[in-house]
């Protein structure tokens, strides 16, 4: 009986979490000593159900489809596990013969594989575990970037480029975007490369790394609109108070859950309410994170690469490590992947440094597009105007 | 002195708006006997400003950027004009010596078309008007469609598919996307071309053209819930009640103004509140007008096409007509363009038929999906999954 390796998903998916999965089963195709390719059906929660799916007969025509597929192609889940849950795991590897597993995701799910890593040393189980970074808010410690991080930039660029556009046309006076991320203003901040020389970009961007002032924000909206007619705003999903407290107020309560309107919303209402200007707030929300349309050529083929090699690492025996990337030139960008342990990236949320968020706190630095330029895949669409 | 051409925009921009520009412009660069193309800066405004544009010394590289600007290049407006205004509009031609005047817009901009060329005819002037169809919202009246739709129904389309993916890899029980057009369910039915056989696709559709009846939008999401463990429903912006009134509570009154939250917050609310289960509303509003990046092929071809097409015609001495499409094969698609009278489409407002729409209420029929496919310009992205 041959060797078997599993492929596991953890928590929300990217545009490019299906390029990683690509990359990690074309390169286990190529090593004969491997009986089966399997997947975690819908993440640890399959794997503990023993639910798994069989890849290693998927012509690669159809593998190539999921450079292009958003979502899981083998499902994800959100568990949180316990140690009794994680013994279980390990014996169903045993009995499997899995001697290889590669965790595909963020924080949560590299604090799940650096357990699964414990415990399989713990047990004496000789099973190689390895980590693939995947989160589109890019807060995975140590790594430069993380693989979906790019193409969710990208995302956000273009829209909010062409948003700009569209108000600059037929201004309405203010618009407010929501981009994603709770905690880290990765995504929220990207939304600066839309301005790339054409006078298309946002023009106040607020990131959950600093406290929002509703004064400040009115105050910032009024001296902008004396100048013009249209202006367009960026807000983090997850904008806080000096407090703490989420600046939406609830807007109803189930049991013992709060629920929150959504922030773009509640940004144009204060500009109508405050100001008497007319103002819109968007929400694009998860399509984001699935828009494959606008994925990032460089992020897919990090994505693709972080698949490849972590599975070619856990094949010649490497134990509880994640790949990451390392930056080695930003003009011509040049990264390339190392290794760090598990234990340095479990649970760990990088939010943004100082260095990358502008002193009024209402955009972000030079230092900031510099550094994010490369990673959203070449230039956006060159657009001409000739009404201002 | 020489002859000369306008251009004039009018209303909401759509993501091929400027594709028509670049088909007028074009077709006028080949005509020496015109001295000047100009264009209304900022629309009907402009033009009674006499702030107008050059065009025809701009570089056909340049030009050619017009295919993939959102927005109107230059400018557009909602100005609602009194016959004072027209008057005063006819004169200026006049004085420029403006013999041609093409408008690129939807209902209410065919309406001020047909009122100018009235108001010239009525005084004598020598001036020849002409109407380039433009809405996503795809409401005009005898034309198959209208230029905008097509990239209008490629974004909600590809974007349902995308999220569909997402949340079939990582169900979220309810996902409610909101879809534009206020009285127009076109954009909204359009969605369901996101389902090509792969699974990917809307599970209720709501449109403004049926009331909408909560208790029966609870009982739809109940059972597709039985069977499934996430589904997304698309909803249009409008929804109104069996009375006519908006479906969303007002959340706050400004002076006269009252304002109401987003449909798809509306909807997702409920499900919580109702049901007990999680659910998220998004609404990418004017992104879906503005994205260059899901254009149509189709469409920009036709825009352009349109646009082309009126100014030739105009300088061939045509007046008081706009360009419309006629279907005359679906499968291969095959549409041609002829000429209406402009009195005909003057603030027409064309809603989807009955035949257009299930029974139920919740979704769109086979005749629907059969018409649009053509429209959005080739296949959505292939995309592979195999959990479930």
């Amino acid at each position: 009986m041959g060797e078997n390796i599993l492929i596991v998903h953890g928590g929300g998916p990217t545009a490019v979490i299906n390029a990683s999965l690509y990359g990690a089963v074309t390169e286990a195709k190529k090593h004969p000593e491997l009986d089966h390719i399997y997947a975690a059906k819908n993440g640890t929660g399959g794997l503990l159900r023993e639910e798994l799916l069989e890849l290693s007969e998927i012509p690669q025509e159809e593998l190539a489809l999921l450079l292009q597929t958003p979502g899981s192609a083998i499902g994800t889940s959100r568990d949180q596990l316990e140690q009794e849950e994680y013994d279980r795991m390990a014996d169903i590897l045993k009995k499997k013969n899995i001697r290889y597993v590669l965790f595909n995701g963020g924080n949560g799910t590299m604090d799940t594989c650096g357990k699964l890593y414990q415990t399989c040393q713990r047990r004496g189980f000789d099973v190689c575990v390895m980590g693939i970074p995947k989160t589109m808010d890019n807060d995975i410690a140590i790594t430069d970037h993380s693989p979906g991080f790019g193409s969710a930039a990208r995302y956000i660029a273009q829209s909010v480029k062409e948003v700009c556009a569209d108000v600059r046309g037929l201004p309405i006076h203010v618009v407010v975007i929501e981009a994603s991320g709770r905690n880290a203003g990765w995504i929220t901040a990207a939304s600066a490369l839309a301005e790339d020389g054409d006078g298309n970009g946002p023009d106040l961007i607020y990131l959950p790394e600093r406290p929002f002032d509703e004064d400040r924000y009115i105050e910032d909206v009024k001296r902008l609109l004396e100048k013009k007619s249209g202006i367009v705003v960026v807000a983090s999903e997850g904008l806080r108070d000096a407090e703490g407290k989420p600046v939406v107020p609830p807007v109803f309560q189930v049991g013992r859950a709060t629920y929150f309107g959504d922030v773009s919303a509640h940004l144009a209402n204060l500009v109508i309410k405050r100001l008497g200007y007319k103002a819109r707030g968007e929400k694009p929300g998860l399509l984001g994170r699935a828009s494959v349309t606008m994925q990032s050529a460089v992020d897919r083929e990090e994505a693709v690469l972080a698949g490849a090699m972590a599975c070619a690492e856990v094949l010649k025996g490497t134990n509880g490590k994640m790949v990451a990337f390392r930056r080695i030139s930003t003009e011509p960008y040049k990264a390339e992947p190392f290794l760090v342990d598990i234990d340095e990236v479990m649970m760990y949320e990088r939010t943004m440094p100082d260095e990358y968020i502008n002193e009024a706190g209402n955009g972000v630095t030079e230092a900031f597009k510099e550094w994010c330029r490369p990673l959203i895949g070449g230039e956006l669409q060159k657009m001409t105007a000739w009404n201002q």
